[in-house]
């Protein structure tokens, strides 16, 4: 086998959620992952750090095109336009597989240790969010409420999104959640 | 000693929290605690489960009156006014002890471990406040966003509130936050 192998990466994921799916989270080791996946335990650790990362590692991503989509708002959006344009660019770049998501959320919703981190990453992202509203010249109060606010909408977007019934797209999710906001803080 | 001792409780808090300044968080031990405060360790864990506790035990009595003020709310306000009604009754019983907040929210921010146990328990208190807005017939959506909205300006709110520049006491300070999301909201 070459040092690169095509598809690797996708395979060990789907191997991976498989796994985790079949036999709990818990009960899955990187070595299995490999195994079902046609490669070796080498190959497992030369993408993923543990199993963990599997299921986290797209995290990195997301925060770059959130982040880079929120600089290069126009200078004249206001503050929760310029988050959302980086939650939209978030939900375009996770909206391309809704199984994996699906699956994935299904996998954090039964394991309250995969749910904390996950909580964490995202508490995390609307600080970085508000960081980056920071550096447009927002007001830190203002910043930290838009950063939050932006990832409870993409949040709660990406539930609606994964859930049985969703009514559209994850950026169509997103837009009803902002409705639903937009709503709640009119008649409140 | 008898088996309760007046003010034992309010002690151990004040002890632990100028060992866990002076010392850090890590390196104090229920026994230093209690011996600072005057008191057995066996006294300690009559109070406190563990070091931890010393910090959340608060957590119980808070999410405790926010989803009483929350189900005695008119049965005719909107889903973000309950909740507010909710944050408004935390905001009452934290509001009372600025110095004892202040130290905290310091602790919380140089103990990253901390802070992530924090973060846990806003986020399923905003879960708490929507499962008790679903009670009243709020729609599922519209209640975690509510909820999860009512946290954040909650939050928001504590850390103008602790600031050194705080310009009012903290339910003040919950208005302020609450007055900028409605006109982020407003002009998105």
């Amino acid at each position: 086998m070459g040092r690169w192998e095509p598809g690797a990466e996708g395979r060990l994921m789907q191997s991976a959620m498989e796994l985790y799916v079949e036999r709990g989270f818990e009960q899955t080791t990187a070595a299995e992952i490999a195994e079902r996946a046609g490669v070796t335990e080498r190959t497992f650790f030369r993408y993923f750090t543990d199993k963990r990362e599997v299921l986290f590692g797209g995290a990195v991503e997301l925060r770059r095109v959130v982040l880079e989509a929120i600089v290069d708002a126009p200078t004249t959006a206001p503050p929760l336009d310029a988050v959302l344009a980086g939650m939209f660019a978030g939900a375009a770049l996770i909206g391309v597989n809704r199984g994996w998501s699906r699956q994935r959320a299904a996998l954090l919703a039964a394991n309250p240790s995969l749910m904390e981190r996950e909580l964490l990453k995202l508490s995390a992202l609307g600080e970085s969010a508000a960081d980056a509203l920071r550096q447009r010249g927002v007001a830190p109060l203002t910043a930290r409420l838009a950063g939050h606010t932006g990832v409870s909408v993409f949040s709660i977007g990406f539930d609606t999104w994964v859930g049985d019934d969703s009514p559209g797209d994850f950026p169509a999710c997103i837009r009803l959640a902002l409705a639903e906001l937009r709503e709640l803080t009119a008649d409140a």
